[in-house]
């Protein structure tokens, strides 16, 4: 990597936790060089501006997240495995999956939604590809006689990621980690009922 | 009511919008001078300051909701028909429903949970006082044997809100209403499969 490179990853890295927590509008130039040690002029020699930093930070925060989730479900073969990896994730150590101030893209899109349109495509591209990942595993079960045959895939794959993020929302802003337990224990229910 | 009271009522209706597409953060002064058409110093001598303005506003956007939610159940006498009037509403009138910018209850759950305790403490308020609303409601459809026994009323409950809500953030990202409608027909098979 390049000194210029090296350079933006830090700044990435090191703010990556405060847009999550803050949200775009609320993290301050004064934020971001109180958490790299870095001037302002350092900061903007390496980004245009905020919403360049914002759009790389969130790619950064994304990418966390698919990593653990993917390895979790690589260790599994069947559809139905692969889908009850999730409530195992969410289930055990949301903490550990997420960075600081939680899921994202759940983050970003209530923020971004009637503000920001970039990082809006960017949130709504993430929601979009995890409903294909879930539908296409969903097609696969149906298809290898794990699952019966159900009407509607994507409906599926579109009411699990809506029933996991409101339980993320729901825990996290009532501090009640057995909220998200009993969420996810209907997640499984649905999954298993799926056979 | 008095002429000071109007004038606090009068900058709520006008910056309710504001903050709930915008955000605590994101909504600046300058935005609600020119929302209200009055001054710094007439908005600063009616509220101490933007967060006294902001707690209104929430109060003020989650009575709108709740009222139209309650004029629709209250059209209902059974626990079914009352719970399934929820999958009516956000069916056919999210953007009625809602204040400008949506759910006022998701947003500021997002954007306070680790920024704001005060307007995360109203938020939080209003998902246990939903959740014990709904937990009421599957307990009367169980005893009146409309619903058979539900081992857990309020795990229920909690998926009913996390859906739904995942469902609001879903289709208000992806621009999709049809979303919305996949993921409220799973709501509504869910309140029919406790028959």
């Amino acid at each position: 990597m390049s000194k210029a490179a090296q350079t933006k990853a830090f700044i990435i890295e090191k703010t990556a936790p405060i847009f999550n927590k803050k949200g775009f509008a609320g993290t301050s130039l004064s934020d971001m060089t109180e958490a790299t040690g870095l001037t302002k002029g350092s900061i903007y020699g390496n980004f245009s501006n905020k919403d360049e930093v914002a759009l790389a930070v969130f790619d950064h925060n994304m990418n966390k997240v698919n990593q653990i989730i993917q390895a979790e479900m690589s260790k599994h073969s069947t559809a139905k495995e692969q889908l009850l990896a999730l409530v195992h994730i969410y289930n055990n150590s949301p903490d550990f999956l997420f960075p600081d101030g939680g899921c994202p893209m759940l983050n970003t899109a209530i923020e971004a939604d009637d503000t920001h349109p970039q990082l809006r495509l960017k949130a709504a591209n993430a929601i979009i590809t995890w409903k294909n990942k879930l539908t296409s595993l969903l097609e696969k079960g149906i298809k290898n006689q794990e699952f019966k045959a159900i009407p509607d895939p994507e409906q599926i794959a579109l009411t699990l990621i809506a029933t996991i993020e409101g339980g993320v929302m729901i825990s996290k802003l009532t501090g009640k980690l057995n909220h998200l337990r009993l969420i996810m224990k209907s997640v499984e229910r649905q999954i298993r009922s799926l056979e």
